[in-house]
C-alpha cells in the first residue's frame, strides 16, 4: 500500500512533534516542511527532509498538517484546499469553530478536498469523549477540568505586562470546570513585584479566576510540557439517575496534539469532500491498520 | 420533525430499560413491543403500547431494537433486515463479532437497511473509547477492568451446579485486566457447601480466575444492577512515552445498555445500508439534536 504523503506547515513545537508522529506511523510519510523562510537551520532532524516556502515544490501532497497558530489556520487552509490538498489543524478558539467549519466546508467541497478542524486534544479527542458521554447520559452536567499544565494564552498575557521578562501561567483544576491560575513571573531588573501582581490580577485573562502571582528566578527552569484533563459527567440514562462517567489524561501536551493531527490526516483521506470536526468522523477512520483486525482487537 | 418509529423486540431487563430510554428521547417513539407470547401481563407500564408476536402488526417500523440474548441476535436480525427494518443489538460474544458483522452486512445491504451490532457498553461505548485511546497513543497497552458488578454468564454457570438454588457471581477488578470472582450461593436444603465450592472452582468459567464461594441466606437480597469499568492505556504518542489515559464508569448496567441501544437506533437511520460496529459510526450521529448546536456545545 502506498503511504500517504503528508506536508507539515509551520515548524514550532507542534510541528516538531508532528514529524516524530509521522516517523512513527507505518502508513504515512513526511514529504517536506513548509516554512515562511525555507530554512532547516537549528533543526538537525530536518536534514533528510525538503524544507520549502511553497508547498508546490513538494510534488504530490495528500494532506497538509497545519501546525500554525489558530489565528493563521483559516488563511492557510483556504490556500491549500484551493489547490485540492486536504488540511488538518488544531484550531482551538471554541466560539469560532462552527463558523470556520462552514467557511472551509464550501472551499473543501469546491475542490474535492477534506478539511478536519479543531483536531487537537481539546477541542478534539476530548470532544469525542464529551459527545459520547452526552449520548450515554443525555441529561446531566459535564465538567471539563484542565491541568495541571501550562496555558499558552495566559502565559502570553502575563508576559505582556510591564516589568515582566518572562511568564508561565499554569492552569490548576479546582473542580466543576473552574480553574486556579498560578502565574510564575521572571521580573525585569528593578521591576515592582506588587505592581506586576496588581496588573496581572486586573487583566481580563485573569480577573475572573482565582489567580496567584509568584516571582521566580527563571521561567526556563519551570518549563514542562506535561498537561492533563479530568472530564466528568453525572447524568441520567433513560430514567435512571446517578450514572457516573469520567475520562482522565496525564500527557505531554504537544506530543498528544501532534498525534491527534496525524490521526486526523489519516481520517481526512477517508471522508467525502467537506469540512469536519472530530465528532463527525467514525473513530476507526483515525486508526492505522486493517479494518477487520481493528474491529477484532478493539470492539 | 417526525419521530423515529422504534419497536422493542424482547422484553426482559434490557427491554424494560429500553422503553424508559425511548420515553425520555424527544426524537423517537416506541410503536410497540414484540414478544413470543403477545402478553403485557405483569407489566403495567406496557398499558399504552401494542404488544404483538409479529412485528408486521405494528405498521411502519424504522428500527427494531433487539433486546434479546446474544445467541438469538442473528436469527432476529436476519428476519427484520429481510423486511427492510433496521436493527440494533448488544451482541456481546467478542470472538464472533466480526463474523456476525459480515453476515448481517450482506443481509442489510440487500434490503437497504442498517444493522448496528454490539451496541452495549462493552462491547459498544467502551470500544469507542478503546479505539480513541489506541489512536492517541498507538504503541502501548490497554487494560479493561470490569466491576464491581454482576456477571450474568458466571452467575448462570454457578447456578447450574448441583446443590445451588440461586447464585450471583460478582466480578471484582484486580488490575491489568484480571478479575476476582466473588460467587454468592444460596444452597438447597441439605446441600454440602464444600462440595458446591469445589464444583464451582473446577468449572471452566471459574478455574482460571481467583474465585471465592460464599454461602448466603438469600441471593435476592444482594441483587444490584450497579456495574463499572476502568479502562486504562499507557502508551506512546509519536516518540513520547508515558502518555496516561483512563476512562471510568460507575453505572446501572441495564439502564446504560438500553441507552446505548437507543443511541444506536438513532444512528442507524443516518448510515448507508450495511452492518456497523459502534467504532464505525461518527459519534455525533448517536446524539439527539441539531448538528450545528451539538458541535457548538460539545466540540
Amino acid at each position: 500500500m502506498e503511504k500517504l504523503k503528508i506536508a507539515i506547515v509551520g515548524y514550532g513545537n507542534i510541528g516538531r512533534f508532528t514529524l516524530e508522529a509521522l516517523q512513527s506511523a507505518g502508513d504515512m510519510e513526511c514529504v517536506g516542511v513548509v516554512r515562511r523562510h525555507a530554512s532547516r537551520e537549528g533543526f538537525p532532524e530536518l536534514g533528510p527532509y525538503k524544507v520549502v516556502s511553497d508547498i508546490r515544490e513538494l510534488g504530490k501532497v495528500d494532506v497538509a498538517i497545519l501546525s500554525v497558530p489558530s489565528r493563521s489556520v483559516e488563511e492557510n487552509a483556504l490556500k491549500y484546499l484551493a489547490m485540492g490538498i486536504s488540511t488538518v489543524d488544531s484550531f482551538d478558539i471554541h466560539t469560532d469553530i462552527c463558523a470556520l467549519r462552514s467557511r472551509l466546508s464550501a472551499a473543501a467541497a469546491a475542490s474535492g478536498a477534506v478539511s478536519v478542524i479543531s483536531a487537537g486534544w481539546d477541542p478534539g479527542s476530548d470532544s469525542v469523549v464529551r459527545a459520547l458521554m452526552q449520548g450515554l447520559a443525555p441529561k446531566g452536567l459535564t465538567y471539563t477540568n484542565f491541568g495541571p499544565g501550562r496555558s499558552m494564552g495566559h502565559s502570553v498575557a502575563a508576559k505582556a505586562v510591564e516589568g515582566v521578562r518572562d511568564a508561565l501561567s499554569v492552569t490548576i483544576p479546582v473542580g466543576t470546570g473552574l480553574h486556579r491560575r498560578m502565574v510564575y513571573v521572571e521580573l525585569e531588573d528593578g521591576a515592582d513585584a506588587e505592581k506586576v501582581r496588581q496588573a496581572i490580577l486586573a487583566d481580563p485573562y485573569f480577573s475572573h479566576d482565582e489567580t496567584h502571582v509568584v516571582p521566580v528566578e527563571s521561567i526556563d527552569a519551570l518549563n514542562d510540557f506535561g498537561h492533563g484533563v479530568n472530564l466528568v459527567r453525572k447524568g441520567v440514562s433513560g430514567r435512571t439517575h446517578n450514572q457516573l462517567l469520567e475520562f482522565n489524561m496525564k500527557i505531554n501536551n504537544p506530543a498528544l496534539t501532534a498525534q491527534v493531527l496525524v490521526m486526523a490526516a489519516r481520517a481526512a483521506v477517508r471522508q467525502a469532500p467537506g469540512c469536519y470536526t472530530m465528532i463527525e468522523i467514525p473513530v476507526i477512520d483515525y486508526l492505522e491498520g486493517d479494518r477487520e483486525s481493528l474491529i477484532k482487537s478493539l470492539v
